[in-house]
This record gives structure tokens, C-alpha cells and sequence, in this order.
């Protein structure tokens, strides 16, 4: 079909994101080999025409370029220490969900044997890999993500954002908290349309379109940020922010909902005001975050 | 310009939301009568055409339907308590941000005293009022929405909830729940990426997309939670969920970022699978914000 000739890939790990993976690679016609540590999870990935290794260290020899997508950064670890002398020379990209500081440990980890090391965000779940809504986010090693540019475009579209193998997982992270604080938002909406016997998917519809409209007013919050004046041309002050959010929280109580997935925002808001800023920008609220210890909730 | 004869309003209160108001119904060819406690506030107002009036007993008397856009619910009642004879037999759409419980409480004081009461949330900042983005929920006395259906329409679309008065209150108050905590979520994204110099600009134009995206699972989630049941078909289990954010928190700590806008939503998930519920899906956070007693956070 293409001219393209794929490096062979190994993907170390077949739990349901390593087997979407594999599929891919296999059915677009790039050279795979397949291991998992409990046996009986390459089936899948066999019968589409990926090879299947009795041992990670037979796996890896099997590919130019490792993949690994296992359950945590230990399990890298304990999968990758005994055949690290496999790896030398080759290019391996974890795809394993970890810290930004593990990913960065597993660069220095890697750099110490003659491995050359890409870390990546996968933003997608394993039935989305391939597909349109497809992106995976990638730093570390920037050789390996030209040598590999075209194989990594077949799970979705691939972009580096540098060296920094941490930068990824960072991206990631931040990402997916933006995803759940609005998930908790609209629990903490549903649950008060609830008491009046509107159904979640009534509240769905309309909080939908709502908070998606709402994402537009991120790039104005964002350009405050990074000016860091939160004084001159104040849109929302903090103190008219505290009364909308007891305003809330109020209501919540009213209805016998709890007000947790907001409970920390006010926390925030309520501190800087106490600190002083109640006539500056909402968005001030950012520097109590970096102004906090991570001891705290 | 059109042949719509509008009854003439009365705005009581000149904030930001009462000038936009007022001055968008004059432009439009309402007879308005406008008046403010403040004195001074209604000169923007009276410039395009509305009416001043010197006490809140003498613009009652100028409107056929009575607009109150004051400071909170206890200024409602201080405004309207001396004039209630004014009122009587009078169209009274409260636009005031008042709770629920306390839009049921207006509504129950206007009907003691022959007056057709309307409550409204605004759904827009002043300077969306009459645009486009502009929109506006109704509940409460439906014959007071039908007759001034074309009125209300001059400031944004309108959309009538139902008889129950604390019904638009309640709308308004589960839409911004969900939007300040994705606001919340974006404060932590980018506190976590400022933290590797990028900018909130940078994360702000991926943060948009991403959590707009995002949004499209809402009616998903909300199709479980009205199924009631949350053992079958789960595709993100409590426990995963758990290990996730227990991920972010973790990212969060060493990159010395407070997790407050997660913590709450972290401490609902935390107790469904203390109650037993870790196979059962994400979506079951809801059954915890209800089950919770409001005294908490």
C-alpha cells in the first residue's frame, strides 16, 4: 500500500492500551513483537501478526525500537533492569503512565547504558488509538522522535515539546487535571439538579455546551496570568469571586449536596483575599497554588 | 422600525448588569423608568432614553413590569418591602442572583400580595447583554413569561424552566459550580506547567481544546447516572480513577503545586472505595456529593 518501511517495534506490556498498540503497528504493516509478564494477554495481538516473545529480553531483540506500556514506573524498572544490556544501542519510548520525575528518572537510567530515551503522553483511551481524536505528547530524545516520527503518527498525532524528558508527562498531568477538576464540576452540577428531579442527562446537555463555551475564556485568564499585573483592568475581583462561590456554596447546602469539588477552589480564593488581594483578578488565584506547600490537600 | 408595542419597564438598580439592561430595552423602544439607591448611577441610562425616577415608589409606578437587578436577596427586600402596595397587580422578573431557596422566598412574598413573580438567571456578563452569547433562564409564574416573552428576548434567548420559582436559581447555580471548578482545573494545569517555564498562554491554547473536548463525555456520564446502575459496562473503574489522581497529586507534590482544586473530588472518590464501591465506575462520585451531609466542605 505505502512505501514506507518501518523499523521493527517491540511493546513491552498487553494490558488493553499495549494491545491497541500492537494492532495498530501489526495491521499497518510494521514488523511487531509482543511480550507481556502474565502470559495469555498476546492472543490478541498474535492473531493480527505480531510475534510473540516467551521473555522480555527475547522481545527486545526483536525490535529496533522499544516500546514499553506496563503498569507503573517499577514495573519499567523490573521489566527493563535485567536485560538492560539488550537495550544498549537501541531507541526506546515509554509509554507507561509515569511522574514527570520518573520519566526523567528513567532518562538518567537510560543515558547510563547507551539507551536512547523518549518519553510519551498518551491522550486517549485504547479504542481512540489510530483514530482522528487520536495525539500522543512526546520529550526526551529528539533522534529518536525524527528516526520514529512516522511509525509514532500511526497511534496519532505526534508532537515534541523537548529534551526535557519530563516535559511530556508534565503535559499530560496538567491536562488531565484540567479534566478532572471539570468532571467533579459537572458531578457537583448534577447533583444539585438532581434534587429538583432534573435528570444528569437534562443537566448534560446544557452543562455541555455551557462549560465547552466557558473554555473560551482561558486564553484571556491565561494572558493575566502571564502579565502578572492582577490590578489593572480587574474583569472579576477575588472578593466578588468569594461571594459567588458562598453564593454556591449556600445553595449546595440548601439542596443537602456537598460543595468538596469546589471546596478547594474557595479555600484558595478565601487565602488571598486574607492576604490582601481581594480587589485584584480571579485569576490571581494561580499564585496561591505555587505559593502553597505541596503538604497541604 | 418593527410594530411590536412593548409595555413599559421599570429597572430597579443600576449596577453594571441594571445599566446593560436598562439601556438595551431604551435602545430597543421599551419605555423604561430606571432608579438607583445610589444616587448618580443613572446618568449612562437616562442618556439613551430612560426615565429617572427619584424613589424606587415612583418608577414602580412608571413600568408595568418591574425588573429588579440589585446587590443580593436582603436588598431585594429592603427596596421592595415599602412599596409592596405599588406592586400590587404588577409583573415583578427578579434578576437579582439570589439562591434558590431564596427566589422561592420572593415568590412566596409576591403571591401574599397579588404580585406575578418571575425569577431569571443571567447567563451572560453586561457587556454580552442583547448579543448573540447572551442567554437567559426563566421559572416561575408562566403568565408573566408569555406576556413579556418579547421583551425578554431583547436581552438574550430565553428559556422557561417551570412553575417552581427556584428552578432558573438553580440552573444558573449548577452551571457555574461546573464552570468555576473548570476554571479551578485550569489554575492547577497551569501552575503545574508554569513550574517548567512554560507559559499559561502555551497551556492555555491546548487546555481549550483539550477540555472543550472533554466536555462531549458529559452526556455519556450522565446516561450511567441516570441508569442508576454502575456495575456494568464500566469503563473507568473508582480504583483506577483513584491511582490516577493519586498520580496528579503526586506530580503536584513534587513540583511544589498545591492539589486543592482536586482535593475534594479525590476525598469523594476516596470514600465510595472505602465504602466498598472500587469496581464500580467513576461516575458514582455523583452518589457521594448526595449521600454527603452539606456540613462538610
Amino acid at each position: 500500500m505505502t512505501n514506507i518501511q518501518y523499523s521493527p517495534v517491540t511493546v513491552l506490556g498487553l494490558g488493553a492500551m499495549g494491545r491497541a498498540l500492537a494492532v495498530r503497528f501489526v495491521t499497518a504493516g510494521v514488523p511487531t513483537t509482543v511480550w507481556n509478564r502474565t502470559p495469555g494477554r498476546d492472543a490478541e495481538a498474535a492473531a493480527a501478526g505480531a510475534v510473540p516473545a516467551a521473555t522480555a529480553g527475547a522481545a527486545a531483540r526483536g525490535g529496533e525500537l522499544i516500546v514499553t506500556v506496563l503498569l507503573d514506573h517499577a514495573s519499567v524498572h523490573e521489566t527493563l533492569d535485567p536485560i538492560a544490556a539488550e537495550l544498549a544501542g537501541k531507541q526506546w519510548l515509554n509509554l507507561t503512565s509515569t511522574s514527570p520525575e520518573q520519566s526523567r528518572e528513567l532518562a538518567a537510567w537510560a543515558a547510563a547504558r547507551g539507551i536512547d530515551f523518549l518519553d510519551g503522553g498518551i491522550m486517549a483511551v485504547p479504542a481512540m488509538i489510530g483514530g482522528p481524536g487520536s495525539s500522543i505528547l512526546y520529550s526526551g530524545s529528539d533522534s529518536v522522535f525524527q528516526a520514529q516520527r512516522q511509525t509514532l503518527e500511526l497511534l496519532g498525532s505526534a508532537e515534541y515539546f523537548g529534551s526535557d524528558p519530563g516535559l511530556a508527562a508534565l503535559w499530560d498531568f496538567a491536562l488531565l487535571s484540567s479534566m478532572y477538576a471539570m468532571f467533579g464540576g459537572f458531578f457537583q452540577g448534577a447533583a444539585l439538579m438532581g434534587t429538583a428531579g432534573v435528570t444528569a442527562s437534562e443537566f448534560a446537555t446544557r452543562a455541555t455546551a455551557w462549560v465547552a463555551a466557558m473554555t473560551q475564556s482561558l486564553p484571556a485568564f491565561a494572558k493575566i496570568i502571564d502579565g502578572g499585573d492582577y490590578t489593572a483592568d480587574v474583569f472579576q475581583d477575588l472578593v466578588f469571586t468569594k461571594s459567588a462561590l458562598d453564593a454556591l456554596r449556600g445553595a449546595a447546602a440548601d439542596a443537602g449536596v456537598t460543595f468538596e469539588p469546589l471546596g478547594g477552589l474557595a479555600a484558595l480564593v478565601d487565602r488571598q483575599i486574607e492576604a490582601g488581594h481581594g480587589a485584584d483578578a480571579f485569576e490571581r488565584t494561580v499564585e496561591e497554588l505555587r505559593a502553597t506547600t505541596s503538604s497541604r490537600r
